[in-house]
């Protein structure tokens, strides 16, 4: 345990943090008092029924929700809904390699989280904590939309409306690949210590060279070639990588991003039906519109296509930016206007 | 220097090593006696006006070129065809940090060699050597591609046909960010030693890291969701890639990548024009096939496409395979199937 600036309300904005208690995890171990950091929009109805669960994605808080994707005049409008953000296990905020106090599972002995962990302690909190037995719609990207199919499937009478966006319901081949590359940048640094390391800041240089990974499928070829970061004010790659990019990965913590790497390529819905996507998926009440971003690199349209296609009732809405993957951040608003655009029709549906 | 069996007639196959003296480098320094490894194949015919320049890419030697691309039925038929493969300097056959004995070059000292210097080192060659004037035709791929620009940019007059196939002549800044990274995984290795190890097998971690990085945009996110190394005679993706793809780089020698990634992320056929990637293709005299492959994931065929319509007479030949850029390596005849129809009708043209 020790303390990271980074995971701090002063630097994510409020959250709350709500124990679950004891959580049972798919692949053994146990996490003795888990605690998921929440924060909350809108207010709740007095039937209960408009609650829309956000969750985040790798390396992701609540912030870039609350800066880009939630407020009036957004399709997530907070005037309307109740809109929970529930951060991921392991994700610095929730309960997390670096901020537990708990010697059995601090550090390197935090135990393999799943994807189906987050959604089941998610539907604890939201039906303990809130009273919350149906969600009007759960809205994520990334390892974010992971959790958005995992609830449509394991939950199947709880989840109204689902928007997976860039993101897939079961972890692709080259996802294991690339979280495999992504953790290795990490754990060769010295400085990892097998993951005892005193501070993120001894990982320096991990940190970095990971963050130097995502710059080849975070962000599409045409993004480089184009040379969109000059719009967001930076005069050549080089600086946009070592003044934004490394410095914003620098600052996380290491097993944090090792332990969401695990869950990313290890999601995988079919675990309900004996690997069976097909039917899997095709348990899927809810009305569900899959949002792919035509240029990602690692979660390609056609990746996305193929899954909605086995989806009851299901939309493929396919979301343009130059960005890749990275669109999520909302670089510019010609992203949110699609993703509201796509939101809005999904819940007035 | 040591000895490295990569780098052997019994595995890469016969070759000649061919002085052509002292090369001065675009970038300063100097190779004081530089070697070219050439296989030939075919007869030069009296007019000498029958020759084909074969080029090589990253980690390649002439060897995949004898195996899949040259024979009678293939297009590159040497019973028309003088054939000329020339190794790249620094690719572990020609003059390379390995196996130059000569002290101000060896290892870690190796100069920055740039693809406008083997360029310049296979024309004298050609000329010297063999008494060719003028090209019938250069074909290469991948950092074969970008010498194959750089020779119809460089000497017009000198190129009737080429066939740069999946590159590109300007290294985008993607290719940038991709040889860094890939540079990375075998420098982070303690073995490394600032390139003064003392065999590829003390930076066997590296090496191995570095085959790890080319799963992620070597091969496309389609070929491993579709298994296609069941058909090469794998079980498992990971036994592919332990198996085949890392002892494969494993085997090679460090500094040997290191010099070809330098060069290949550094080409431009620009440099000839005060940086006007138009007015440097404007030149081309040659008539042009320009060959990408539709599921490279670095050099996407759009980036081809654009270059392409800057060359005057020029086609765009667009070749399908799953493998995307490690197509080139012929895992199955549909892909060479298109390339001899493509180069069969540039030959003949």
């Amino acid at each position: 345990m020790y303390h990271n600036d980074f995971y701090t309300p002063e630097t994510q904005g409020a959250y709350e943090l709500i124990s679950i208690g004891e959580l049972q995890l798919e692949n053994g171990g146990v996490i003795p008092e888990c605690e998921l950091a929440v924060t909350t929009l809108g207010t709740l109805n007095e039937a209960r029924d408009n609650a829309i669960l956000i969750t985040t994605w790798f390396s992701g808080t609540h912030q870039t929700w609350l800066q880009h994707y939630i407020g009036p005049g957004h399709a997530l409008d907070p005037g309307k809904y109740f809109i929970v953000i529930i951060n991921q296990i392991g994700n610095g905020l929730s309960t997390s390699p670096h901020n537990t106090s708990d010697p059995a599972i601090t550090g390197s002995k935090f135990p393999r989280v799943s994807i189906g962990d987050d959604v089941v302690a998610q539907e604890r909190l939201l039906r303990e904590h809130f009273g919350i037995q149906q969600l009007y719609a759960v809205v994520g990207g990334s390892m974010g939309a992971e959790q958005t199919y995992e609830w449509a499937v394991r939950f199947p009478e709880k989840v109204q409306r689902a928007a997976p966006i860039a993101g897939t319901a079961q972890a692709t081949p080259h996802d294991q690949l690339f979280t495999r590359v992504l953790a290795e940048a990490i754990t060769v640094d010295p400085g990892y210590a097998d993951g005892e390391y005193t501070s993120n800041e001894a990982v320096s240089e991990g940190l970095r060279r990971h963050a130097r990974v995502w710059t080849l499928l975070g962000l599409s070829t045409e993004f480089w070639k184009q040379e969109y970061w000059r719009s967001l004010g930076f005069e050549s790659k080089e600086q946009f990588i070592s003044e934004f990019f490394e410095p914003l990965f620098a600052a996380m913590d290491p097993n944090a991003l090792l332990t969401m790497a695990w869950k990313w390529g290890n999601g995988d819905v079919a675990r309900h039906t004996d690997g069976d996507l097909a039917a899997a998926l095709g348990r899927i009440k809810a009305k569900v519109f899959v949002m792919p971003i035509n240029e990602d690199m690692f979660f390609p349209v056609r990746d996305c296509a193929a899954e909605q296609a086995l989806i009851p009732g299901s939309e493929l809405r396919v979301i343009e930016h130059i960005a890749g993957h990275f669109g999520l951040f909302n670089f510019d608003e010609s992203y949110m206007q699609q993703v509201d655009q796509h939101l809005g029709e999904l819940l007035a549906s």
